[in-house]
């Protein structure tokens, strides 16, 4: 495969940034690997159908295989001269019914979806009710048992600002430097769903359903909120608890400079939940 | 294969209803078929797992394949001594994640699903958006251009009621009399959503989607509302729409006598859309 990666940017070169939604179910999550159905790897093989010419996707980040997405951003280089709404009606022909493209932008050569996010945002969706629901079952991790949502509210306040947290990362995470700065860690209740907001400038792998997993024991009083400090202070992942099930997590928002100003009128179509 | 008939019913047997809701797309409808997941095979299979002893199920009716429903009703004679709650828990264990029983009661030995059953409700999920959501595609059918959904209300208008409707069911139906009497056809609308909701006492084989196929093209435009009452009176399968996709289609309730006070104080978990 032959990646085309324009060094000198041409008047006729354009960066065209893609909003992307999917359901994660059928995929190993974004990045391309050899012998695996990737979103990365789907999206890439649309273009290049539609434009017929290589190119080179790059992504606003990674998300694991099963995630959800509700706001994924891409883009690439290319000399095409089709409009937006062909870009993107084109591309949803060609894309299967578990992805959707839903914006198509032209950005200044220099932007780059992963270097200029300003904030990432994700939702972890317990089911809380005694008995299965067929209907969330593909959004939400299912909790059988009453739950204390008080003391992980007090738990989750220990959790945000800026902290070390090799206790919260997969021992595989290849990131150089486990500080991250969590600006909001929230629970908002809807019947019987919960749910888990999550807002940073970017995230360690695993880290939203570790502190999903974490949050859960204490909420079953398996563990105390007031232990989540000596857990990050500890920085040793067998501390924290499980991280639980890719499916109850989606990425909710990857936000730009200039973003809020720019869709301020644009109706976004319902999502679930 | 064994089928137990009580004949005649002594105390210790039991008339066992079960509620339950299931996502429709793995399966072939309701009914059991050589060679083919159904929902009947895989409610029966958990049900004799359970209490070690095969059953013959009966049912309020049937899907098509891939047709959802909230609450399709089905009961079995046994003389088992477990607890209606410990049925609930033991059968939800056993059966897959997109099949769940919500309830489990005691009826009267001559109490019937089917011939008891005074109401069926059903509804049919338009997403009408330019753009697909993956979210929303399990569940609905996609129109992609502009609806005149007060030409679509008027032209239901015309199918309430009792009538003759030939012209709206399957060329395979087997049912004797093709008289039925519509309750209600209504539309509701909750952003892109469109929800067209069919009451009755009871239905031919596939004519809520037919129904759905044929309003759906007096929004379009391609028919005139005052064309309903004449491909009634024609009696011709031909004469009507399509028989749209199963997938946007939900078995949304059926209702017995008692019902409503039955359950008056029951809080039904929430359920999508």
């Amino acid at each position: 495969m032959i990646h085309i990666i324009p060094k000198n940017h041409d008047k006729t070169m354009r960066n065209i940034r893609l909003d992307l939604e999917y359901d994660g179910r059928n995929y190993c999550g974004w990045q391309w690997q050899p012998n695996q159905f990737t979103i990365e790897q789907t999206l890439k093989e649309a273009i290049e159908k539609l434009l017929c010419n290589p190119i080179k996707l790059y992504s606003s980040g990674r998300t694991d295989s099963g995630v959800h997405a509700e706001q994924h951003v891409a883009h690439f280089m290319s000399d095409t001269t089709l409009k937006q709404k062909n870009l993107l009606g084109g591309l949803n022909s060609i894309l299967p019914d578990d992805i959707a493209v839903y914006r198509v932008l032209d950005m200044p050569h220099d932007w780059s979806a992963r270097y200029n996010a300003i904030e990432r945002e994700y939702r972890y969706t317990f089911y809380c009710n005694p008995y299965p629901n067929v209907f969330f079952k593909p959004w939400t991790y299912h909790v059988k048992y009453p739950i204390d949502i008080e003391a992980m509210r007090k738990a989750a306040k220990y959790l945000e600002g800026e902290h070390d947290f090799t206790s919260f990362r997969s021992t595989h995470c290849d990131a150089d430097n486990p500080v991250r700065t969590m600006l909001e860690l929230s629970f908002r209740q809807d019947g019987d769903l919960l749910h888990f907001c999550v807002r940073g400038h970017a995230f360690l792998r695993h880290q939203v359903r570790t502190f999903a997993g974490t949050l859960l024991e204490v909420g079953l009083g398996r563990l105390d909120a007031d232990a989540i400090p000596g857990i990050l202070a500890a920085k040793d992942r067998h501390k924290a608890g499980h991280t639980i099930a890719a499916h109850g997590l989606t990425l909710v928002a990857v936000r730009f400079e200039g973003d809020h100003e720019r869709f301020k009128d644009e109706k976004r179509p319902l999502r679930f939940p």
